[in-house]
């Protein structure tokens, strides 16, 4: 007999790896931070003395939901302007508020109203892109959430940084001077190609390849980003960006709308991933991502949910179901991305794409002991016929009654055991309310 | 001073007429079933001795959601087969499963089932089409639900029916015998173009004029459907059923995803109505429905979850939400269907198409009183910059708090006051067993 901290076994458990796989009567052990096995429950209780057993009887256990592209401190401007053209939406509400708002202050609150918002719904780490990533990161470790902290690079002046150089300069001070956590990592963030020069994206190219560091980039987001590259550069952005050397397995691509077949060759033989996003580009008009062409080519397709301002909710069940169910109408087969592989591009797919593919994402021996508990018994949900579908077609987040990171129990029965959503509320409200009279 | 039984103040009213209005300080009164007045709080308490007075400081208060495309027993096979081309989905699965498993008591156990899930989140009215609709009636009336019950015409042979001859033997049975009852109107219930003859659909003309009855109708769902049409008939279903007397201001249009500029105005000419099921669509890989075209041409556009083997949940909030947000990526334009349309289309309009225009779908004088409350202060809604938008784009449908329909509180603060939902889930899992032993 070993001991271990925890035990736990359930009516299901979806290991995500291997694929399509439901497996009944079966344990998760776990011992500080790490799932050190997975085996059926006969076996586990021989094996292991366990300080704490836990029994879901009419839950899924499975790993927690890997939201890969966030912006989680416009969590504060939710449904400031929505139903608007994109650029009225940014240039006159969007980019003057965070002008105006945004500094370290009002980055803590957006984030942990985002960070409550995500692990109430199963989300255990999130891909953000935002300034301010140290506050981000910090209020993550807070937490107790799992963070990919995006260090942005624009030409935009913010409060964050006044020009390119500014930004590669905060860039450069968070790599070096930000205490390791095992919480956090990150990434090199350009925004966009129309916000970045090719002399930064180069500079780009080479703090990834220093610091080993993925590429966050909104990419091929709508047609209009693409006729304007043609204009400017004479190609269209993955044409420059492959030019810039920055078209590799290192690349998070986000949006990826209007993508053609050569473009599409081009990312999945680089091994690059590309993260879809398919309720933001739907209420910004974006238009249709080509997912089921994506998981055809073999590239990895993780989802995102962008941020509050834009989507307006950052659920990412609510988000599978949306990808799972626009890429049968859009390719018009009803067998395209089922609801296995929704699933795994919420999970596994999403920790490879941040270069998490060996920490998180299923569960595995040795994957840390990220995982969250879903509760089908409610009439929201009955009858039963495969728990897969259940998850990706019917379950509320609501009904994830507990969340795990690293070990530590953050949801208890559906109640937060570290954080005060009254007080996030109560902190959101007052930036809320200066957005209020700065829109006035 | 008036003697009344409740009056209610809330944070918000959204009475939906007039469109695009929310009201502030205001107070809902109501009498026995009916809204008797909508007016400034102050004015409110002058006027009304109300026997119970009711808060709701975080709320938006507004019309019951009329969900205007349902197959309520349908909720027994939630899940039962997902993930499958439309036809191997029909043959294989549903039908059969239909064929050997429905019948009064497996109808009355998936109603009920469906109605619970339906008052959870706010819906206050469907329009069901299914067999057996007396037991679908009379479980609308044990639950204080309100519902337009279909009866349904077609040449699949069934349990409910052995051809058309039977199935207009017990419509008219129905039509004659069922007693009367305030939550109860009817439907005839066509199923589809190609599954009626001419001579029933004829039938059914004679009976909606008879009996003043609107017409149910599953309409260009796909294009297959159409093209089928085209083969037998010579021409697409609407032009045939336009020889047949049925498009006219009585007609409920379900689906109207493949339909053409000529059709279009032939429908709006007609003063038809158009439910758009999006989820069941995007399922199924049917398609988008030009709905921002449909209300370009004055069209009376409603929303329907269709049922839970195809969507697979009866949740108006996503289902609206999906609406507004596919809209946007169809028509490039993200000003379609904003959040106001989105939630007339979901109350107003749905009560038009099903013939209820005068009686439910909106907060006025005299209506009844069939209205929601929706709890905004939970983090997940947070911050408020625009009700309509939290309601539209963020709400999920667990913040519903309470419900009344004809004036009875059937939710409260989130708790059913009368469906024992314990013994609704134990008696679907009975009807789930059956299923499952028989796809097996």
């Amino acid at each position: 007999m070993r001991n271990i901290d925890l035990l736990i076994s359930a009516r299901w458990i979806l290991p995500i790896a291997p694929e399509n796989t439901v497996l009944e009567n079966y344990a998760l052990a776990v011992n500080k931070d790490k799932i050190i096995d997975l085996l059926p429950l006969d076996a586990a209780k021989e094996q292991y003395y366990a300080e704490q057993y836990l029994e879901f009887p009419d839950h899924v256990i499975m790993p927690g939901l890997v939201n890969s592209h966030t912006h989680t401190p416009m969590n504060l401007f939710r449904g400031l302007a929505d139903d608007l053209p994109l650029m009225d939406w940014l240039n006159n509400h969007i980019w003057p508020a965070e002008g105006a708002l945004i500094n370290a202050e009002s980055v803590r609150a957006g984030t942990q109203l985002a960070i409550a918002e995500m692990l109430r719904g199963g989300t255990t780490c999130f891909n953000d892109n935002y300034f301010f990533p140290d506050i981000t990161a910090s209020a993550a470790i807070e937490t107790g959430m799992r963070v990919v902290a995006g260090n942005v690079i624009m030409s935009v002046p913010t409060k964050w940084a006044a020009d390119e150089a500014g930004y590669f300069t905060r860039a450069e001070a968070i790599l070096r001077d930000f205490t390791p956590h095992p919480l956090v990592t990150w990434t090199i963030t350009p925004h966009a190609p129309y916000t970045v020069s090719d002399d930064s994206f180069k500079k780009v190219r080479e703090i990834s390849e220093k610091h080993n560091l993925p590429v966050h980039l909104h990419l091929h987001e709508t047609s209009f980003e693409c006729e304007q590259s043609a204009k400017e550069f004479g190609v269209r952005p993955i044409a420059r960006l492959q030019k810039l050397g920055l078209i590799n397995e290192k690349l998070i691509a986000v949006h990826m709308v209007d993508v053609n077949a050569q473009e599409m060759e081009v990312i999945a033989k680089a091994g690059a991933s590309v993260v879809h996003c398919p309720e933001s580009n739907l209420k910004l008009a974006s238009g249709f991502a080509p997912v089921a062409e994506y998981l055809k080519h073999g590239i990895n397709v993780a989802l995102g949910t962008d941020g509050a301002a834009s989507n307006n909710d950052l659920d990412m069940f609510g988000e599978l179901r949306t990808a799972a169910m626009i890429a049968k109408a859009v390719s018009s087969n009803p067998t395209s991305v089922p609801a296995h592989e929704a699933l795994k591009m919420a999970t596994l797919n999403g920790a490879k794409a941040i270069g998490l593919g060996d920490k998180i994402g299923s569960l595995e021996k040795n994957k840390q002991a990220d995982f969250i508990a879903i509760d089908l018994s409610s009439y929201l949900t009955q009858p039963i016929f495969n728990p897969l579908s259940s998850l990706a077609y019917a379950a509320n987040r609501l009904q994830v009654s507990d969340v795990w990171i690293a070990g530590k129990r953050l949801l208890k029965n559906g109640e937060f055991t570290r954080l005060d959503t009254k007080k996030i509320v109560a902190e959101a409200k007052v930036w809320a309310e200066k957005a209020r009279e700065f829109e006035a």
